[in-house]
């Protein structure tokens, strides 16, 4: 089969690899339908990620059709057409039980952390690919859905929910700004209702970018370049600050943004993937009573974030700006690279490029 | 009246001022009879808390008896004994609606601050004190209850109870590690168990604290200048670090050492007043799922522990180290300072000498 | 001053009684612009709540504007527009400090009962009330709000919001079936989205009722008198049943349509007003780990849905159906009286007819 | 090999029956070395539960060692030793994924309920028996914990703790009712004060089980027959009622004194196993704010709750009251159906009498 391989920093290449087979009875062999690029996977390519090896398939977010199920695997059969998240859990270690399913203890990969294609196993970006414990990595797909919408599911939509909108605990009522209005930034203004968020403001650098999130649900956008964006953000509370802020950038300048423009009892949700620490203002926060959380997403709400899709709830269609076929591979990736550029939100990679959308 | 009276870095007197009369119909005025010395007024002291002006009564702690109260005071009547609470609640600001009374805007001191006691009004070092919205800022006390049991309540045992034990969110069967052993680190220690707490470990740099941390309810010690001090926590957990580790010195070194022994999954909670800020390795964190909390005491959990400590169940007479008379002012702050070689938690000061107790 | 005085099981009259004075220090006197008729006042004119005496004026709902207030009050002026609220607070004994403003200790009416307008004391179908904790019992009107949608934060949309949509624990994702499509389940029905509701079952005898109820948000209906009427909720679920039942009517067949659809997990939430005992079927429900509440609203939601409501996010004026002014009592009160044939939702009572809206 | 068969209401015997073998991947057989009987056993015997058929082998509750594992079992090899959970756990199924294992949909015994031995499969007082889902079903014993204190992790132990004081939401400081002092009642008695409950108060008709309570760590006990049982245990609140009220027994009588006792905002968890309906009297209740949970144990705190019994901080051993061998069942039986005399709480049943305990 064919894949996308990562042959150290700065070189990939779609190229044969041996086909993957069953290792354990909780596998399945899953053909890639259709897969997609995130934000990590630039990362991995630059060399960022020690723990990815050259020879490496990359990517962890797909749908496809599953091809082989291994003797321990009891709710899917061949044929089933599946999510692929970007997140194993084995079910019985002690995080797993506690739904920390980021931190799966499992036997695959390295032991605790639950994210392992395209990471410390082959990913998705490919023809086909083993899931380890496919009874809990993968949904099935109900009728009604397009693949460009299901990969959604993979992670971004369960990342921005979970890591934004339930980590920063917002509820009824809530003011909460955004900062950062990428993919996963919009997909915590998407759901940021879910909650019951009244005012989602979007702060970003890019006037297009907060035009877009109008349309994901924004009800206000900021500036972050413009003089007085602190202020403009006040502006839209009571006077003392945001309920929740959600970091999706991860780079120090935006962590103290959030941090800045959160009320006392607020609550900071990191969702940013960073490289640098951040210097934490302890001599003035220690008396402000905030909180600041940060994870890698548990997947535990992609049951339901899928239902509500299939409902068209959750507008999953709106992230897919840019379509390309297995043999696009390059072409894929450079439109992500150049998402200031070319406007790209996510690009979907399929089989076939889906002329039926 | 006589009053400790603050008159800029380095210097307090214990002297004559005006007898503290109502001002509005909420507020009433407290015979002093036990304050204490809290770390905040060493920190005052050396002029570290700008908003602390000259001419100041200092002290944020207090037991006494009611000599006033204003048409607008409900629930208490001249006469009644009563633990003044660090920190003033209008009760129907939108914060102190919230339970957060630590940020009440009610209009006494600076609007946005519950803690005004020694800080932005007068405090309780001295014979009498105007206690503003005195319905939800006392507490009578209940028969077998002594004084030195009682000015406990004003301010550390719901502070390490709240702001470290609360928002460090134990729960039962929690492996939990209190990162300094002195008077507020040792109130977490002590009321860790009333959320489950199975195993706490107190953490300091000083054997006799340590000792001192077993008496209060510390499972285990770890003494942490020690080499392989983390190993030694961690060998007291699955391996993959605490629970919750609470942070209860205000120094960059401590923050980092709660952040570095706490689990995927876990929490941190500060308590420690900090002076500088702290560096926040985010490029590691940010995949671990911790979460960090921070803040002033409501005094939400004043009315529960009092009844614990009237039962007996929470033995707050253990803090009181050291007693004097309001004419040894001097020598209670000496021996406070002194610490470290005084083995002084918490000194008590009373009208007269409890020499009952 | 003329008011709506109870005169006995039956009877009432619009009839010239003294103006009300401050009696405490935190009490406010209001002129009220606008009141309704609740489900709850038709009861007392049956005779049904003894604790209503001859003589009592009637009502718990209304907008007004303050003409007196006590030295005790924070935070009022004479000429604020106000809601008010149907529940007095005192803000400082235990069950207020807690929330449970419902049972609000203090000492107006009986104590432990917070609902005491119409009920304790007099209310507020009168041309002025005396609202006693007026800090607490009023709430702002903003700019932007009318009369009409303002009254229905006195009691409905936080009794819908809390007694069935918090209390039932909605969350993201959830199907949720309200048993009653009167104000209050249509209140809950409104707010359900709030909490993330994706499927809101609404569920009445009379069709207009459902068809109504599709306009307030409901997403499906269910005729409760219909072959099936239970395998037709059960098919918008998994078919294991509702995540949450909210029971608005008050009788023992509607309760048990609430028990009968709610899925092992899942709660019931029972707002109706009951006025004879449920059978509860232990023998079946023990091994279904369901859940069951109920009670008297807090209002702890009501001000963060009058910013919704001013946000036009929760659309309050929906529940307006009629209006009338002062003089019209008697044809305001038949008109809701019969509602199933007037299709009357909420009657809007006002000083004049609200011209302008 | 040799198991408990029951036969039809009132017969059972110690018979030879086919050695159980592997059926799924999953599975795991157990060589059973101690096992207890449960009230449930009995209900069973009198043919109550109509589910349970002929030929049946009886029991939930064991302790042994495991002798073969199937291929899909990730985490016991042969040797372990082994807590037996009462409750099975696919640990894929939506209901395992949200922690409701109680409800596990997998495909063992009938879908939908996660009690199968004894029940659904053959049980666990056998010599040997079959655990599907071993890797969810199965705790590892830590060294230190015998197997008659082990044999309390099955289910009497996680029943009172989550069916009682966690779905009773106790919280620090709580006073806790415990209608009930049987095996079930006991336990919540014991785990209460993991989740802070200050006063606990067990009540019953039998005064040596009142004696028995206050070893497993009641506060207090009020005799349930006494006139004024009601009054003593509301002497022991502030008047209003507990926070929190277990029902421990299963009948209409102790569920209306448990609803009887809680104060406004408080709680019922029933935990008693009911043969009949129950009256709730919503008509005085439904302005009350309380709230009534119900449920089968999901052994969620198994783990947490073992941790701490091999600490001793759960002292399991206390409800050890008798020894037996396997051969000795009917005497096993008999010693504990004839309890109230007896004054047996659990019998243990060992391949050889426990003689080094």
């Amino acid at each position: 089969m064919k894949a996308l391989v990562y042959q150290g920093p700065g070189k990939k290449s779609w190229t044969d690899v041996p086909q993957p087979v069953l290792l354990n009875p909780s596998d399945a062999i899953v053909r890639v339908d259709t897969t997609t690029i995130c934000g990590t996977d630039l990362h991995i390519l630059k060399g960022d990620v020690p723990a990815v090896q050259e020879g490496r398939i990359l990517g962890h977010e797909g749908v496809g059709t599953v091809t082989e199920v291994g003797d321990g695997v009891h709710d899917l059969v061949v044929g089933d057409r599946v999510i692929i998240s970007c997140i194993k859990s084995c079910g019985h270690c002690i995080n797993c039980r506690s739904g920390l399913y980021s931190h799966c203890l499992g036997e695959e990969g390295v032991a605790g952390i639950g994210w392992v294609f395209g990471h410390l196993i082959d990913g998705t970006q490919a023809e086909f690919v083993r899931v380890p414990y496919a009874d809990n990595s993968l949904y099935k797909m109900p009728d009604g859905v397009s693949d460009a919408e299901a990969v959604m599911l993979s992670d971004i939509l369960p990342t921005g929910f979970e890591i934004g909108v339930q980590a920063g605990g917002v509820k009824p009522g809530d003011v909460v700004a955004v900062i950062g209005a990428g993919p996963v930034g919009l997909a915590a203004v998407m759901t940021a209702g879910l909650c019951g968020a009244a005012t989602v403001i979007a702060v970003d650098l890019d006037p297009s970018r907060l035009e877009q999130a109008l349309d994901f649900g924004a009800t206000h956008t900021v500036m972050s370049g413009s003089p007085g964006w602190r202020e403009q953000i006040l502006a839209l509370t009571d006077g003392a600050g945001v309920d929740v802020a959600i970091e999706a950038v991860g780079v120090p300048e935006t962590f103290a943004m959030a941090v800045d423009v959160v009320r006392p009892g607020g609550r900071v949700a990191n969702v940013g993937v960073h490289g640098r620490s951040v210097e934490l203002h302890l001599e003035d926060l220690w008396i402000r009573n905030i909180s600041i959380s940060m994870g890698l997403v548990n997947t535990s709400s992609t049951a339901m974030l899928l239902r509500l899709v299939t409902q068209h709830k959750v507008q999953a269609a709106k992230f897919a700006t840019h379509h390309f076929s297995f043999d696009e591979f390059p072409a894929a990736y450079d439109t992500f690279t150049r998402a200031a550029e070319t406007k790209a939100l996510k690009v979907i990679i399929s089989r076939q490029t889906e002329a039926d959308e």
